[in-house]
């Protein structure tokens, strides 16, 4: 038995995936009863109205299991944190769980499979269990801290591990690079917009261009859902995330299964001097993530110095994002 | 038996749908035993190689299959294209088979899911069965002509269809947009990247910024895949895809199947009057497209309308693309 202070790490983990299990069928019954539904009019409209409610019932269905399964654990979830107005972080020692009811949700709204529920447990501030459900991909991403990441709990995560590729020689080059537009289109000189499509065009443009800030990445994908952003690195398929804006909800799940893949996490905002700064873990609060995948040795290199060396040239190429947190 | 100058249509779809089928297996066995695989070193380029084989044994694979089972059909893929060094559009009106062994290069090299194989047939000029895999998402998509749009043989597209939803009222306001970054990223001040980027921005920018040109879509995604670009907008999940710079094998399928869904494809280049010009379809082999998914009547607007006013409203918003194509 995996026991960290008093909590039993295995019976927490059972449950977790239980849940995921379920929470995403409801998802999944959702959409498939809005194909047959009767929208009469404003189809995006009236969908959100519909999708608000999935939300709000997928919430309250996931709060109530855990409350009667372990009643003395705290509950923060995007819909319970968002009624309450105040964006203070509240997650500190005790056993807590963080859940996104329906992460992508502009996704589920268009019914485009990149939607998912995700449920994170923290203890001491650190997630320690992430299960991600897509149930339209049928893809379950799952991991407890010591055990692994895992895929439709068969299948290891990075998928290439034998051995796990190093980074390239030259990242960015050779990397995929993943990105979010967000929901912050002012359209402001020097406004979160701007700067991230400075950042994105930085990162794509050919290398010597962009004043010396071309990346030349293998490519750039923007799937509309943070937790399946972090799942896909953890998998070794997005090798860069780089995105500001989303809430604890949206990470906690996906940093754990990141970190137990052997990923690494930071801030995406570049500290001073992004060459020699020290590379500590992102805030699980802080609103700004910079993610790598997992990575293998080299001769001359470990795993740990290709991905800070990733993360240093990724600084070089990014602007500040402006997404305020007090008190973190 | 629907025959098309004496080819047999439904002989032909029932042969696509298996050989996608065993292609798609192909592709799903060969990343699989990468897994565990033994790449030694620089991932991307050794991958790379390792994915050119699999997309030359794959075509050879189907060419293969189609020859031995239609050997009086034409054959046009992607690597044999490629081999021949011109550029020349080669489709004319007899039965011919336009391929693409393996769309999502980057993203299969990687093992992101969205790849894909693509299967068209056309005649006279017209793709009139189309079917594409992907198979780790299990999802295959197909349709021939007169016989609607389908996922997985049993869903018909678009998803949501008792009524379609129209387009939105203030398109492309409300929708999601797809787009692709590209190969094509030279930094020159008006070179593709930075018309595709300027692009981007008009469309993602808050309504009333861009001088007039923001668009405020609902969702800005990228998945590097044409061929899944398109299959997602015959589902309803994409309102918009514009691109330039693809090839006649990365879209025949998808056109097949946007079109049978009731979806619309013409130029992702604006005219010289973009709200009064004639809209008429995409040239197959023109590289440049703006698709549009099934729409719905209003008491105000038949789907056709709604359709069009939205790609009033994008080529109000994008750039010129310059991809040349001698003699189409």
């Amino acid at each position: 038995m995996a026991s960290s202070g008093g909590v039993d790490l295995d019976e927490v983990y059972s449950f977790a995936l239980d849940l995921a299990k379920h929470a995403g069928k409801l998802l999944d019954d959702a959409w498939r009863a809005r194909c047959d539904g009767g929208l009469q009019s404003d189809h995006v409209e009236k969908e959100s109205a519909v999708d608000l409610v999935t939300q709000t019932d997928e919430e309250a269905f996931i709060k109530q299991q855990i409350a009667s399964k372990f009643p003395s654990h705290k509950f923060i979830g995007e819909e319970t944190y968002s009624k309450g107005g105040s964006k203070e972080y509240l997650i500190g020692h005790e056993p807590t769980w963080c859940i996104d009811p329906l992460d992508g949700t502009v996704n589920y709204i268009h019914i485009f499979p990149m939607f998912c529920v995700s449920i994170g447990f923290i203890l001491d501030g650190e997630p320690v269990i992430g299960v991600i459900n897509a149930p339209f991909l049928n893809q379950t991403f799952s991991a407890c801290r010591g055990k692994g990441a895992w895929l439709n709990g068969t299948q290891r995560l990075p998928l290439i591990r034998n051995p796990i590729p190093p980074m390239p020689e030259n990242a960015p080059k050779g990397c995929v690079f993943s990105c979010e537009w967000g929901k912050d289109r002012r359209d402001q000189p020097d406004g979160n917009l701007h700067r991230k499509v400075e950042s994105f065009l930085n990162m794509a443009a050919e290398v010597g261009g962009r004043e010396g800030k071309g990346g030349m990445v293998h490519g750039v994908r923007s799937l509309g859902s943070a937790t399946l952003d972090l799942a896909y690195c953890a998998m070794g398929a997005f090798d860069i995330w780089w995105e500001g804006g989303c809430w604890e909800w949206d990470v906690a799940a996906g940093i754990c299964l990141l970190k137990e893949a052997g990923g690494l996490v930071t801030t995406a905002n570049p500290p001073a001097d992004p060459s020699t700064a020290r590379i500590e873990d992102a805030k699980l609060g802080g609103r700004l993530y910079l993610a790598i995948r997992p990575a293998g040795d080299t001769e001359h290199e470990t795993a740990r110095q290709g991905q800070e060396r990733t993360v240093r040239e990724v600084w070089r190429r990014v602007r500040h994002l402006d997404y305020p947190r007090p008190g973190v």
